[in-house]
């Protein structure tokens, strides 16, 4: 006898899909399963001109302990820039800087759920919160998603049978991995149902920054007259992912838990990075620098689209998302899905299969994700190339 | 009717404590309150040379993602250094990289633990462990320190008592706030203890490397030949605490769960954050800046020891710890201690009642923790005067 993982943590082993996942890191992979923005896109010299400005002028104070909710400069520039950007945060919101955007996800599940709960998630949704979620001992309860989003008539259904659901959890902006945006009426019709079935809704928008077409929808957030809406944002996309800031703005009841959440999770976030990221602000354009890298990312994505047409066409079908980073690429019916991503893998291209993202990995999905952020130009075109020479195996 | 905070974090509002804390970090106060490491000790020019190199050099590297485990030359320095420093650690331990010392405590208990178990603490003990144990829905069980550490005798019973322990948390280095360090007899017996009843210790040494005087005692992660010890160390009390760099050692059966704790909490800690700590000790001598920095504690000690017994003696009573960050001060058991701790911050001077410290803070408690390495030698011998003036009124 000796002891022994928690239950919640037990069922978390490697799956068959993780270990697909753990190949795609081999070395000389072409690199469409990550989830990374486009190294290109990184401000690099102005971080290292930032870092070396605080650590000349102000040492002490990007290295003494800071407070839990976050560096005071950066959470006043962020809660005016988000208004002024997005109509996101009243008065009644405080704005908690994380270690990344999962944190939040993480801190919300913490703060609203006992094991046991439910929280309804889109289907599919982005494998690092289903994880952790699950982590929670949470159940989830998926409602799908159509090209404009969840379906709401499945989402009231979903309530209606899932009293102890705590949480409603949506990437309404280019979602992960589907690529979806959600229509503002659906917003508000999503809005409506969890007011009236006092329901918080986790509103995740790592991508909303890097739209490459069509026009802005408000966020949930910005409708949340009722303190409902949990929202997170994130740094990761628009300056770089490996400085951890994040932010999350919390309605006034939640507030103080979350706090507390921030604080026995990492007591707070490291001070450099968020000195960083509010010196970027005050010193740099940042707005001018999103227009900037979403010439990027439109680039990249019109590539991977023209390529998967030229090579895969017959094969992949597919709905061109509007920004973020992801294809998701529907295949025939017919096509084992196991042996099709491990044959890509064998010729050196990693995509990850859409089980993946699904609340329920054991049930089909002929969908794999298709990053066209990480590659460069080059790997692009070989990479869908290769799936092409793939494709004709199963005519 | 609307949508409420898990019952786990309810309990945890703001207690009566925790409001003389918030006073306590009003401007002009001299903070005896406080648990940060000494800025003097900070290695300020370092960092910022550091920094410059890593983003230099190589700045993707430092700004891409991470993995979850940490940074891998980091983590073989790390390896190899408590190897042969302290003799913690064997190959079936893993070295994961957390964002400070805290997220041990967390992901320990998340992977160990279900709402309801018990977790055994020594009491007084760090509230910021407390804390987060409770956040999980833990009950506590505390078991009090004699001046060479935890009662075995009791601890003993309390085992016998609580079938539903998971784990037993300890800090045997000048433990905070106690200051009292643990023989090696009773981290046998504690070893022994954890062993023949299937519990896992957490050893949390975030103070271990600020030695003043006498001899280190070696670890429980050292007798750990069963792998039941998850050992928690840190860079925060020796390079600088808003870094947000610090490690654990976990043992095999624990390993993959911690990791996935870890990438579902933040997913990684911040690689420029880890890349510094890495090339610090490639580039600096770290064990001889420990040694420096051990004359700056050992001065502070001293001189808030002498200033004590100079300005308090008949008053307030404490055993000189041989290390550490913290001086638990006894005063006579007729003293109103929310009253004279209220005195003190009303003459600009913060202590914490010990009664934070408790696991049960309703229950009488006639110490302060004071903390001497936050105030100048100015504010240590001005505060301790104060302190003195303050005695006078309760002869």
């Amino acid at each position: 006898m000796s002891y022994s993982i928690s239950n919640k943590f037990k069922n978390l082993k490697p799956s068959a899909v993780r270990e697909i996942l753990k190949a795609t890191n081999e070395p000389g992979m072409i690199a469409f399963a990550g989830g990374s923005p486009s190294t290109d896109a990184f401000p690099c010299d102005e971080v290292k001109i930032l870092a070396n400005e605080i650590l000349s002028e102000n040492p002490i104070s990007a290295l003494v302990y800071g407070v839990s909710e976050g560096y005071e400069p950066l959470r006043k520039t962020v809660k005016e820039w988000l208004k002024n950007r997005e109509n996101v945060g009243t008065d009644d919101d405080t704005i908690v800087i994380t270690a990344g955007g999962t944190q939040v996800m993480d801190i919300t599940t913490r703060v609203l759920t006992t094991e046991g709960d439910t929280i309804i998630c889109e289907e599919p949704s982005f494998i690092g919160s289903l994880n952790c979620f699950r982590s929670h001992g949470c159940n989830l309860v998926g409602v799908p998603i159509e090209k404009d989003g969840m379906n709401i008539d499945e989402l009231q259904e979903v309530i209606k049978n899932n009293k102890n659901a705590k949480f409603i959890y949506t990437i309404p902006n280019f979602q992960n991995p589907g690529g979806t945006t959600m229509s503002f009426e659906k917003r508000k019709r999503l809005y409506q149902l969890a007011k009236e079935n006092n329901l918080v809704i986790l509103e995740d928008n790592p991508y909303g920054n890097l739209r490459v077409d069509g026009e802005d929808v408000p966020p949930i957030k910005s409708l949340d007259t009722d303190g409902i809406v949990v929202y997170a944002g994130s740094f990761s996309k628009i300056l770089a992912p490996g400085i951890r800031v994040a932010y999350a703005v919390v309605p006034k009841k939640i507030a103080g838990a979350f706090v507390i959440g921030k604080q026995v999770s990492d007591v707070h976030t490291g001070v450099l990075n968020q000195m960083i990221v509010s010196r970027w602000f005050d010193e740099y354009d940042v707005d001018s620098h999103i227009e900037k890298i979403r010439e990027i990312y439109k680039h990249k994505l019109n590539l991977m689209c023209d390529c998967l047409d030229k090579y895969c066409k017959d094969f992949i079908s597919y709905i061109k998302p509007q920004g973020g980073l992801f294809i998701w690429a529907k295949l025939p019916d017919d096509v084992d899905m196991i042996e099709y991503v491990n044959k890509l893998i064998n010729q050196k291209v990693a995509v990850v299969p859409g089980t993946a993202f699904m609340i329920d990995d054991s049930k089909p999905c002929h969908h794999i994700r298709l990053n066209f952020s990480t590659p460069s130009d080059d790997d692009i075109i070989k990479g869908v190339k290769i799936m092409g020479e793939i494709a004709k195996e199963y005519k």
